[in-house]
């Protein structure tokens, strides 16, 4: 399965902005032969819109994911993409899986981060989320919640070979360790892939650290995106490719539980 | 506290040999001010020794752990070394602690490696193995156990902020990845140091990765061994230096559970 991992720079607040966006990394996506292409955190809204978020947020049968169904059909692929949730009175940070003759599957993040987010959302139930596509299984996380070993043991023992990761991740003193060592840590001790998608550039609120990567089961960074810019990471996601690698590795296998 | 850690090449099955071997880098390390010294993964015997490793087991009162005490109390540190255990017909992949004035205390390694492994030893039980000393908190683990998330957390979450590692690394495709990928990370997602204690050179069924380190909460190798030669570890673990990444990656107190 080719799988693309889109790094984007959001206008805040802006989402007929972001979805154009969207729309021509989509295209692009498209064009270069991906089956899937997977956009950062809160990529309708912007991450750093701060309580603008709340206002612009959507149930998944709203314009954003029906706008989102739309491009992903007109592209003739999948597409995941970070979006807040409303749901009555409460927001999530959540995501999107959208795909032709589907109905959109979200996820909402576990494990919210600092602050900021924990003033604007409230965090999803524990449960694996998963869904079978190309003949792979994906698995959701956002963000924070890839940081977290026990989150993606929970998919990979959910038998996720794929896990998918829209996030917000900052620069700063941690950001290369997490976006170069953590996630393909992640990758490694479950022999999965990650598409780990982060945004570029800089609100009035953040700056991103870039540094997007399509990680493998062997922990080898296939794709990775530089600090500050836009860019579309292809990778083929070849299973079959990393036999050795879960024969030496048998993590899955070998965990005993306390 | 001033920790140190010995890559040392053992004699397969030549347990006199390798005590005066550690005798001699445990006296390397008390000169140069360490308080603790951590020897590999059955440093008493040689990891490869094979079927000799049982008939040269010993219970924790044995020679090989008085001779061990008898070291450390001679240079005035304290010393952990993996050793087979002997407890009636079963062996165990083990470590003793070993300081002046208190008994030897043991860890038996719960995560066996392979055939090879789970031919000559029985795997321990799972439960937190730590002891406080020089003002911190130290956690054990052995080789394959720290490759598991869920068996650092478990020790962080008992209180661990130093977790010694003794291990027997072969050298292969994913040996590099382990030392510098997922030591490192397992010190930073929970924010505590690891001290990672390899063989080098080679027996005559394994060839070691050396790559012995020190890994700090915020992910740094304060030291790292080279691949092929005995070396001698050195870093003060200032526990106080990382509160501003203890602030910044609050997974201890954030994590949720399922």
């Amino acid at each position: 399965m080719k799988a693309a991992v889109a790094q984007i720079r959001a206008r805040p607040g802006d989402v007929a902005a972001n979805l154009a966006t969207i729309d021509q990394a989509t295209g692009a996506a498209a064009a270069a032969g991906a089956e899937l292409v997977v956009f950062p955190e809160l990529a309708t809204t912007g991450y750093g819109a701060g309580p603008a978020i709340r206002e612009l947020a959507e149930p998944p049968d709203g314009p954003q994911l029906r706008r989102l169904a739309a491009i992903a059909e007109a592209h003739g692929l999948a597409l995941v993409a970070g979006f807040p949730e409303r749901d009555g009175d409460q927001v999530y940070n959540a995501l999107a899986f959208l795909r032709a003759g589907a109905a959109p599957l979200v996820y909402r993040k576990t494990h919210l981060y600092a602050d900021y987010e924990r003033a604007l959302f409230i965090p999803g139930e524990i449960r694996p989320t998963v869904v079978d596509f190309a003949g792979l299984r994906l698995g959701f996380l956002i963000c924070y919640d890839v940081e977290f070993p026990e989150n993606v043991r929970r998919l990979a023992q959910a038998g996720a070979e794929v896990i998918v990761v829209p996030t917000a991740l900052p620069a700063g003193p941690h950001a290369q360790f997490i976006a170069a060592s953590v996630v393909p840590v992640r990758a490694f001790e479950n022999q999965v892939f990650v598409l780990y998608a982060n945004h570029a550039g800089a609100d009035e609120r953040f700056r991103y650290a870039g540094n997007s990567c399509i990680a493998a089961p062997d922990g080898a960074c296939l794709a990775a995106a530089p600090d500050d810019a836009p860019a579309l990471l292809l990778a083929d996601l070849e299973s079959a490719a990393y036999e050795d690698s879960r024969r030496a590795n048998t993590y899955l296998e070998d965990l005993r539980r306390g």
